[in-house]
């Protein structure tokens, strides 16, 4: 293991984490909250140490094995999650360190779950850093999935490699240049949604938050009430096709930007997820729409939002929709699920597994009726080869056990059965709001136990980096080596 | 297609259908009471039917191709249950088609899920044909598992051929002998059960009644309180002992029979089985025991008859165990999805399924630290093919995925969650009670509406026949040839 090198790339974040700091310092300077020497004094601790580690592996040699990979991938989003917490829990919140860190972590997961009441009268520099956290996390997660996921790959590295028509037979296309364009591109549509939030209702602070965890797809949100606070249809048709935006695969953003539109639009994956976004909608506003008393169009655009929301893995909700009757109710508990692409900020199983997996039953009902004869599911016009496919239901599987595993040590810390399977879906797939009084959309997540707290971080990040990356770290055979 | 001989085969079973309906015919004859022409007149009508389709296909070629081979499958356990609800229909007790229906489809897929109230007070011979139908399934499940799965295959087939010692490169051993012993197998267990139920404390009746539904891990009982009728526990331990039996492979028993008791001692799933059943016991015993004020070991006799009962998919209660808490609550949920070992009457996903998924998940560990490195998992001392391990995965997300859609269309119909969810789940895997008011273990199917019960029996035949069986049907690819 070259452990210094991680140590040196940690230190190189965490350098960055500090001076992004001072962002949330001068607003609450600026706004004269007493708060702003906390994330100064944090952000300059956090660069210091971030400096420290830097130069104590500044000569190490800039390579990396398979393991120190996987080790690096943890660790780094764990120590930002550290320091990203360091500031909420010496505000004057009065955090509990299980809460800052759980903050932190569901905020840098783009999870979206909050411990925090009464946001609507937080400092500004503390809203707009839950806010910050959640585009890093966005952005990181992008760029984990081009750089370093096709080598460590859960499926979701080769399906990247499958979707680029950059076949060729080189190692990797050269990939500063390629990482620095997708860091515009997302700037770009962040850009874009703030602006749009700003034209229909929102202030600029508002604007900007929320523009931040929409392209994350995050769901933090400055209100307790989350988009219900906002009441212009606009804003939320903002959020709808700003959310998707979000949850398409960045490398086909980057072929358009170089005038190949022809990928995204014909994309297997993307024509699915929307596909998908719309039927789904349509069957459930069948449903909801004749039981309360609004438009059909208004009732839509209620269904579609949440829907969105829930399958971008965003999180942010308008209504209790568990008023909804038990049909809605079980259909965002399966959604939670659901996710977005693969190549985008969303969490999730995600489009793909499930396109690949449908397929290879079609071809299983092929193979048992024809066994001497041999075929391949495809995936935009290309085979999906054996061992993709193992990968693909085998995470489908892990994911599924793992949910269980949560669920169960969650409903041991005296949490009921509906509380602690939404609880644990919804930190796995990175989605943020569960379902039932205390954890569903109207509720929160500071009323849970300390142990369920950091259980939750810990599927949080687990999630996130797609389960056995997190995993194997505390497998034996990884120490081994 | 060689339709003709599919209808030769099923007149044959029809013929021997109607000969069984003799035995409740005699029983209420004897006990005076009045329904006993109505088994002899369906019997009869059973008889003749099956005597007609023999016949008027009696001269057809004896050869299957696959799509006949599931057509068949599929076609003699509809017309079975059709035939067998009939007595039911025609009794005093005012059955709708779709309860009869229902009640016999839950009797041969060895379910145990009722429509019946006032069992207790039921006719006789009713209360035998509920016994006999599931005794039938159950021996048609282990009929299947070798003559047909083998060639059809989602799995089982194979794993079946990888337990035998029989790996002649011949096609298959000679069938009739061989199933002729798996048959005294199960009816020399079948007596064994009803002695010691005698023994006990239940009356010759009871004894043969339920030792009918508990080799075939069917679960339908002679009272409303199911084994909550009887308060000795050396009935409980009996039941206990041959639910066991009747989920392990019966291959390894007839192995055993020929002197090979090691196979049995040393098969990887039997172990896995048995520990989990221990483990699991254990661990919720420590979660109930401090509940109530019983005495250990009472505790762990109640939880390991339920676990016992829920995970080799029998489906008998003695107790509300929705008091036991939310870990339990959970657990029992989770457990339905479970099922016995392969080979046997039990349904369920399987053992052998999550033992290879697990060590599917081990192995891709490995991979991922070692790309260059080919590691098989292994199962019973053989490697598990890429093919086999495709199938297993693939028939676990299957599996998932048609119990999302049966319990989204519950709920279109107004059932809760928890109904909706755990009605799917125990008719899929072939378990009998759900969880909640209505399906739960003091609840009962009848309060449903018709259209649930019409989906339900289709979920029973799915999941008796390990879905991919029946769902080829529905192909359009199946049409074509």
């Amino acid at each position: 293991m070259n452990s210094r090198y991680v140590l040196k790339i940690i230190g190189g974040l965490l350098i960055a984490l500090g001076i992004t700091m001072a962002v949330p310092a001068l607003i609450d300077f600026y706004s004269n909250h007493p708060n702003w020497p906390v994330f100064s004094l944090c952000g300059l601790a956090t660069l210091v140490f971030g400096l420290v580690l830097y130069f104590s592996a500044a000569n190490a040699p800039s390579s990396l094995s398979i393991s120190d990979a996987y080790l690096l991938t943890f660790l780094s989003w764990l120590l930002i999650s550290i320091f990203g917490a360091l500031p909420l829990f010496l505000s004057q919140e009065n955090l509990s360190w299980t809460d800052a860190f759980f903050e932190s972590v569901s905020g840098l997961t783009t999870t979206g779950a909050t411990i925090f009441t009464g946001i609507d009268s937080l400092p500004p520099g503390i809203l707009m850093w839950r806010s910050i956290l959640q585009w890093i996390g966005g952005i990181g997660v992008i760029v984990l999935a081009i750089s370093l996921l096709p080598a460590l790959d859960s499926g979701a590295g080769r399906i990247f490699h499958m979707e680029s028509s950059d076949q060729s037979e080189k190692p990797s296309p050269r990939m500063k240049p390629f990482i620095q364009a997708l860091v515009q591109i997302y700037t770009l549509l962040t850009l874009l949604c703030a602006l749009g939030y700003y034209l229909t209702e929102m202030s600029p602070f508002e604007a900007v938050a929320h523009s931040l965890t929409t392209l994350s797809t995050g769901g933090f949100s400055t209100s307790d009430a989350s988009f219900g606070h906002f009441t212009n249809p606009g804003t939320y048709w903002v959020a709808i096709v700003f959310m998707v935006l979000g949850s398409l695969p960045y490398l086909l953003y980057y072929q358009a930007a170089r005038g190949n539109w022809e990928d995204l639009v014909k994309d297997d994956q993307v024509r699915f997820f929307l596909a998908f976004l719309g039927i789904s909608t349509a069957i459930l506003t069948l449903s909801v729409w004749p039981q309360g008393n609004e438009s059909l169009f208004d009732a839509l655009q209620q269904v579609l939002f949440h829907i969105t929301s829930i399958v971008t893995t965003t999180g942010y909700t308008a209504i209790d929709y568990s008023i909804w009757g038990t049909l809605a109710f079980e259909t965002f508990f399966l959604f939670l699920f659901v996710g977005g692409c693969s190549g985008s900020t969303a969490g999730g199983i995600k489009m793909f597994r499930f396109q690949i997996i449908l397929r290879m039953i079609q071809v299983q009902f092929k193979r048992l009726l024809h066994p001497h004869v041999i075929v391949t599911p495809k995936f935009n016009g290309k085979p999906v080869e054996a061992d993709m496919r193992e990968v693909v239901t085998l995470f489908f599987c892990l994911y599924i056990f793992f949910t269980c595993a949560v669920t169960l040590c969650l409903s041991t810390l005296g949490l009921d059965f509906i509380t602690s399977a939404s609880a644990a879906a919804t930190a796995i797939t990175n989605v943020g709001p569960g379902l039932g009084s205390i954890v569903g959309p109207v509720g929160n997540f500071q009323p849970l136990p300390d142990t369920a707290k950091w259980l939750l971080s810990f599927a949080m990040l687990a999630g996130r980096l797609e389960l056995f990356t997190v995993f194997i770290i505390f497998t034996p055979t990884f120490w081994k080596h």
